[in-house]
């Protein structure tokens, strides 16, 4: 069976080449098209006809297929985690762990990173078009769930041509799917890395997300969500990402970042933001709406609120007798995900007698830790994958 | 001089008065209203000609008037903290801590409680209406200051008749003013109690009120403030009120309150909220607009943001040689105004050589302790004013 393999299309010359000397170059984003028959039964109850997936690949697929590891993103993540897109000086969110020589070392792996259902970079989501209309879902975009979006990624994992992945891995929101995939398809992993997540939401952190919810249907534009083709809730999206980027970082790191420093606008007017925490927020605030759907924020926020790992029975009841290794990270500074909900995973897994190791990094980042704290990662994943990877035997080489 | 004094104008019979029986029963909330030569210079350079001022009064000023306390009330308070207005079951927002036999003894003090500049609950604000125009200001209402707010308060202390008041008090923004007291009129005061405050906000505080005010300009209605007269813009406010409420609580007290409990929405939609946490902060966001003035919550947020205790020189050079006492008060678990903060307010003091006492109560409410955590106050504070009222010499007579 053919077999969707990196797309290393390019490489940097000269002295970014220099600069860049451990990127995976330029690399292009993939896309599957799944029609089930009688389609795709969501664990709401509805059905999609038809779905798409976005993916990238990195690296080789060995040739008995041991050495896949699939790479799950956060809310507003994507299939680009790592290298660089044609054009594009921006490197993927996590290329700074995924590459040659890097934690999850292209050279060795075979990775995997797949953009989610309910998305908006190239997936099926609500502003894609509803064969029933020929126009764009919009809130007739049926619910959706954190185990929905994992039996996508079984089928393009399955198109892939792999039946058991090496590794299933992801922060956040991502640390959700990896542990859908650890209690719904454990028979198709070998271990699973968890990071900076949580087994349900907190009332706290469904509270965060409602607020951003009500700010993008408080936005005159959004037109209970059939705003394609014309203007778009952006100030309300705008205000649910300032929220969600406070709540990334922390108290000590906005300190150290921001202080009380202020920016000088030109033509102040009453209100203009003028401290360099506000401008941070309106940067990422705004911008925000030039790669993400509206739409896509309320159904994905739902989604993570809705999920809970031990929602039918204890997870630690399902998990008994799987044989994946477990590997839980959490951040000190956390307080979005904070430690103490890694910890509820880590105590699930051990009563289920899985084989769990947990480490709570010493970080002042907040949850943004999992993307920046790349050299403590990188040494734990390292150490890690290099224990399961020896568990499966290989010969070391390629299918292409 | 004619002393205002509490307007305890009715008592509650029967029943009632039984469940109310430390309450102060009826009262009413007056105003002052001051035109200084040529208006009071406000900190930003600007004039208001003319400022109201709302304050409520409980309990008796002795022939000494050494009995009078200043209560200074948070972000959405106002002069209303105690006692019952006529018609109305709700008390006012310290109720719990003014009144007869209670921490503020009202048969013991006379207890004074003043709404802030830029207020809407009776007080000069945006809302109010500019003698230039003969409108409402809306955003030519000018900047205003902590340091703004308490002058004002000072001219209704005089107003009062009042020399030196024994203290001035309040958690939170209140507490802002409480520092504002101590270091520009620390001969006007015996003591000082500041609660849950911080001599300067955070970024991550600067943040969370950018982030209301943001709702606020988001929505449609807001019109560059020019809303008086029309629809108000409601859901923005309501959007910050629901962030304030979040910030408000804990993590413990949210899962405690709420857990992940699901209210069943008579005909749910998509996106209908249908945790109690939503609808919990659903209520509280919608009705905020009731009672709220959306530019008074932008001119006052940005007030607390500009707060800054030590802008012009440190703290415990500003405090050095007074000798007011001060008891500072925080709470463990909250994360909107930490106790380190706190701290640094009595570190300040202590380098001053100030008589301070600090107490970390430890609450798993979070911001909203210093309305809850009543009987540690309560003893916090009764024991503390004691102390000070004793260092007073007073006939035990009143002047009314």
């Amino acid at each position: 069976m053919a077999v969707q393999v990196a797309r290393v299309l390019d490489v940097l010359d000269g002295e970014e080449a220099m600069v860049q000397k451990k990127s995976l170059g330029i690399v292009e984003t993939q896309a599957v098209t799944f029609s089930p028959p009688g389609g795709l039964l969501l664990e709401g109850g509805e059905r999609l006809s038809t779905v798409t997936l976005a993916y990238e690949t990195y690296g080789r697929l060995n040739r008995e297929k041991t050495n896949a590891i699939l790479i799950l993103h956060a809310l507003s993540g994507d299939a680009h985690a790592a290298g660089f897109h044609k054009g594009s000086k921006k490197p993927g969110w996590w290329d700074a762990m995924i590459g040659p020589g890097k934690a999850f070392d292209t050279e060795k792996y075979f990775v995997i990173c797949s953009n989610v259902l309910g998305g908006c970079k190239g997936s099926t989501g609500p502003a894609s078009i509803n064969p029933a209309t020929s126009k764009p879902y919009g809130l007739d975009f049926p619910m959706i769930s954190i185990g929905d979006m994992v039996n996508c990624q079984l089928h393009l994992v399955e198109y892939l041509g792999i039946d058991k992945l090496l590794c299933v891995a992801g922060g956040s929101m991502g640390g959700m799917q990896v542990l859908a995939w650890l209690s719904r398809f454990p028979e198709r992993i070998r271990s699973a890395i968890p990071i900076a997540t949580a087994l349900k939401h907190s009332p706290q952190q469904i509270a965060f997300n409602e607020v951003g919810r009500q700010a993008i249907m408080a936005d005159v534009h959004w037109k209970s969500g059939n705003y394609y083709g014309g203007p778009a809730p952006a100030r309300g999206l705008s205000v649910a990402r300032m929220i969600g980027h406070i709540t990334y970082m922390s108290d000590a790191s906005m300190e150290e970042k921001f202080g009380r420093q202020r920016k000088e606008a030109i033509k102040p007017l009453k209100f203009t933001p003028n401290y360099e925490v506000e401008g941070y927020l309106h940067y990422h605030g705004d911008n925000f709406i030039k790669r993400f759907d509206p739409n896509s924020y309320l159904f994905i926020t739902k989604a993570l609120d809705n999920f809970d790992a031990s929602a039918s029975r204890p997870l630690h009841q399902v998990l008994r007798g799987i044989d994946a290794r477990v590997l839980i990270i959490a951040f000190k500074s956390d307080w979005l995900y904070p430690a103490y909900q890694s910890r509820e995973i880590v105590r699930a897994c051990k009563l289920a007698g899985v084989e769990t190791s947990y480490c709570e990094i010493d970080s002042t980042y907040g949850h943004d830790a999992f993307l920046l704290e790349v050299e403590e990662e990188t040494y734990l994943i390292t150490h890690f994958l290099k224990k399961v990877f020896n568990g499966c035997e290989v010969t070391g080489e390629y299918e292409i």
